[in-house]
């Protein structure tokens, strides 16, 4: 019995991005599949009162340079090279989820997610702007004005509010959160434990 | 060359109590010695600006329910079996940090800090009333009411004072924070990072 793996992310989390970069060496050591759960962070925030890190450490002493010393370590430990900070930093991420959720349904996530992924968070750019969006995913093959188009739909729209909604329901407060059977964990930095967990649930 | 490994606690920490149960296994696989620097982490957050993690998470959905998740899953791993939470929390740990400060300068922290952690959260008691202090101490065989009269003079005082600035000025901004040579860690969370640092740095 394989145990089922979840990776709940918004594209506008830098910790969502270094988490995704990790993922597939726990998905080769432990034969797990991570389903990603595009839901959307703004969401998240708004239904538990939530605040985002950067406002949460604002104004305290030592606690941002902290913050940034763990990334660091998280980078340097993970070997990731190509992580570069997002100076539209914090992006509105309702389109490029939409988008994920789209995606989704029509069974190419993968791949949308690594070029949003990119497009974010290694040759960042606003991916708020829908201009900025069709030339960005352009570029791996995808048509973006099409995309853009299904994220109007209904369905999708109330697919990524449903996801968001479940995730709290669940215990999920922020981004990135793990869900491995029914244990959650919250952060890049519980990904030794998400493995952990894995190989227990599975023996 | 042996690192210089520090743990910066007060005693009004939960989290310190539950770093200060797995120290001792840390210091049997390494060789290395914490050193105890007792500092107040009420002035700590009046120098940083920062505020207790139960205020953080007040009114914030599934955070303080996480934090609980966390902490029962680091007493299961750990296997710590005395830890019972103090009804009095938070307690004012004034005294018994000036307490600490007045015995390392004596030469027995290591004997009050285990007396200590004890009275606050193994056998909880409200640790900021002097003639509980003085009661609980002696249990211990330590005479509460000398080591009280103690945590009156200006050298004691000072000393606190001058742990808990030069503690913030490295970049503490919470309790428990420990550093490994120049290398600062926050929480109990980081124990195994702390432990891979002492191994690197030893090397």
């Amino acid at each position: 019995m394989t145990v089922k793996v979840e990776f709940h992310f918004d594209f506008g989390s830098p910790n969502a991005y270094l988490s995704h970069c990790v993922i597939p060496e726990i998905e080769r050591r432990t034969g797990a599949t991570f389903a990603y759960v595009p839901v959307l962070l703004g969401g998240v925030f708004k239904l538990t009162n939530n605040r985002p890190p950067m406002d949460q450490t604002a104004g305290v002493r030592n606690k941002s340079e902290y913050a940034r010393i763990e990334t660091d370590r998280f980078i340097r430990r993970h070997r990731i090279d190509k992580y570069a900070w997002n100076p539209n930093f914090p992006v509105n991420t309702l389109r490029i989820m939409r988008g994920a959720v789209a995606a989704d349904m029509d069974g190419w996530l993968d791949r949308y997610v690594a070029a949003v992924f990119r497009h974010m968070w290694e040759e960042p750019k606003k991916m708020d702007e829908p201009e900025v969006i069709v030339s960005a995913l352009a570029e791996d093959g995808i048509d973006g004005a099409a995309l853009l188009e299904r994220t109007g739909d209904q369905a999708v729209k109330d697919r990524l509010l449903a996801n968001t909604e479940a995730s709290v329901e669940r215990g999920s407060f922020g981004s990135p959160t793990f869900y491995v059977g029914e244990e959650i964990f919250f952060g890049k930095d519980r990904l030794g434990d998400v493995e952990a967990e894995i190989a227990e649930a599975s023996r």
